[in-house]
């Protein structure tokens, strides 16, 4: 009989972590993101991995060979990360870092010696959550994106990532490409929470990714003139809730037309008096679509759209790209090999970005799904059976065996 | 010669205070605040009025008779807030108080004795821009709010009443109706910039007060289900922005046909993740009519609208009203005895609340209002010409007179 899955236990010992009465609040570089970090770090050596903490501030736990810490080349490298989304669930990022831990130890219980090094990784700021952008962790490490540019992102109080990460004790000017500690890793291999339902009809526990969408985010301000809700006529009124409103309604019938989404979940109404018309409306648009050139043409037919609408209530328009991330196909060569260890899985595009993804452009790198019964996520809902969850758990680590052994 | 109106350096004394690059932010029991009422208190004592505190936190500064003190009966007083809105005008409020001083000086310049009490009064939280329900100075006073309630209001960081201004150093024990202050008062006058442009067009530079709208403030709650915005396919999502986005536009729909006015300024998307479908949206109604019966079929009308949306995304919705005035029309008898000193000048009705619509319930009340060029007002852009507020404070001064001697 195979050793159980020991997933249970570090699966609760992290739950409580940045736990609020509406969801997780791990933010990037605060207290709840420390004690996270120190976690990860006693449960990795608990199942007898060595910790350290990379320029970027990303965690790796290394399982070496017996040749030692100095040669780890040709690494197998899995992993996810611990940041959430603002009042996000339990299973987006955890789920691969804990299922990573677990994995080792189902292996070592099962007494294998690996040839080449395994590690477990957790990337930083991953969601986006505190400083905007996500998948900050392997952009930097890859060198997807500018050290400077992120040291200078802010948070919604305004203190900088640069600043963040010094008050977490890590030294901010260090940040940026590590071609060194990328040219050590040989395959990159992610298990991730299904987002969307599409396993559970094939009643499948596990599937593979094929590809992730690519998408992007705008910023759309919308400029208006604050006045008295009580006396300025709606002739005389320039009121960017109106524009907005029409805007946000325009971008599901857009996106809706070409098979992708486009959402609005952040947005702020400047500056909040209960009785003025408002002075300004900044939102965030999240789209995405299946190729690039649909992706192209939603937003331009949204902004085209929202420009009329701000023409009709004199309302002002400015669109500002955040991010915008290309379609990533995953590595065929390293899926077909999974694919073979794990036999007849389905194989699914992702319409989110995961940092696989990021390294994706840099090294082979795949991903594995648990099945998300209800498909939510980003959300205290979202979740995945525990049976599941030790499904993943023994294809996680029938890959790590079939890669690095 | 009649001595000239010494407006402009009250004026000027006052403009800095709780001034930002983004409009004025005077909010009841800050320290912005205290700063606006030392400088009442300065400026009232150098124009010889003796200034105490109400119960309530309102300021009076009181012209007394030979009589003294103690015989501050058959008073005659005018005055309005120094709070703002969230980044509002430098006119809205202030301009009744300096003119209330102004013109008190340029009484005794003029050697005026009246033969009853003056007063200048100062009421708190007028806006509601901090705690959320207008005209709380006033509605204390004459008992139209429960001091309970009023202690237990919270501003946006959970801050409560109670708290805020015993950090002001007042106690909130004391604070409610007040039948011994309120009985000695003969009549308020308050002086405020016009909100609207009815002025402009008939050439005058002051109005009277006919009437103030019905109005009403009714907080909207939209609940959807937070969730991927890259994953959750349309058809499984309950998008509480979409709801909103079309009940804000059906809300000018429904008041443009009753000629009324209906607006959301105050608009919170949460939990706000650029990457996500928002978990719910918290918007504040505020509605206005000239009728009470027009007034409630617009926000019925709407409700139902808003209910039909939120059916259509399988978002939940709830509706509570959080503030309601009846329409208030001004006292005949006192309007015209300030007409017939005044000449021929028009009179409005005003959309907006004022505390001397609160006062009008328990005493004789009438306002003046001074031409707005622009109409603009709740924003930094509201204003009043020099001239024309230096006619304010002649009119008031001419009124008080009448009044008090």
């Amino acid at each position: 009989m195979s050793p159980s899955v020991k997933f249970a236990e570090l699966w609760e010992s992290l739950l409580p972590i940045g736990r609020t009465e509406s969801g997780y609040r791990r933010y990037t570089w605060t207290d709840t993101d420390s004690r996270c970090r120190e976690w990860f770090c006693a449960h990795a050596t608990a199942v007898g991995l060595t910790v350290e903490t990379d320029r970027n501030g990303n965690l790796w736990g290394w399982w070496d060979t017996d040749a030692g810490a100095d040669r780890r080349r040709h690494a197998i490298v899995t992993g996810s990360h611990l940041d959430s989304v603002p009042d996000g669930g339990a299973f987006d990022g955890p789920l691969g870092v804990v299922s990573g831990l677990a994995a080792v130890q189902l292996l070592r219980d099962r007494g294998v010696a690996p040839a080449h090094p395994i590690a477990v990784a957790v990337f930083i700021e991953e969601e986006g959550g505190r400083f905007g952008t996500a998948c900050l962790g392997s952009k930097l490490l890859t060198g997807a994106i500018d050290p400077g540019m992120v040291c200078g992102l802010t948070d919604d109080q305004g203190v900088t990532f640069a600043d963040a990460m010094a008050g977490a004790g890590l030294d901010p000017d260090r940040i940026g490409r590590d071609d060194e500690r990328l040219g050590s890793v040989d395959a990159f291999v992610e298990l991730h929470v299904e987002q969307g339902r599409a396993l559970g009809p094939l009643g499948a526990a596990v599937g593979l990714a094929e590809s992730i969408w690519p998408h992007g985010r705008w910023r759309f301000d919308f400029g208006g003139r604050p006045d008295h809700a009580g006396t300025a006529r709606y002739a005389d009124r320039n009121d960017p809730v109106l524009a907005f409103a029409q805007t946000a309604i325009a971008a599901r019938t857009r996106a809706a037309e070409r098979a992708s989404l486009a959402t609005f979940g952040k947005v702020n109404v400047m500056p909040g008096a209960v009785n003025g018309v408002a002075a300004a409306v900044r939102a965030w648009l999240d789209a995405r679509a299946a190729d690039e050139k649909t992706l192209s043409e939603t937003v331009t037919h949204l902004r085209y759209d929202a420009q009329g609408f701000c023409d009709d209530h004199g309302v002002s328009f400015e669109v500002r790209q955040e991010s915008s991330t290309p379609l990533v196909t995953f590595d065929v060569e390293l899926r077909d090999r999974l694919a073979a260890v794990l036999g007849d899985v389905p194989v699914l595009a992702s319409g989110a970005g995961h940092d696989a993804g990021v390294l994706a452009a840099r090294l082979p790198a795949a991903m594995l799904f648990v099945r998300n019964p209800t498909g939510v996520s980003h959300s205290p809902a979202e979740r995945a059976e525990r049976a599941d969850c030790e499904a993943g758990v023994r294809a996680l680590a029938a890959v790590l065996e079939e890669l690095a052994c």
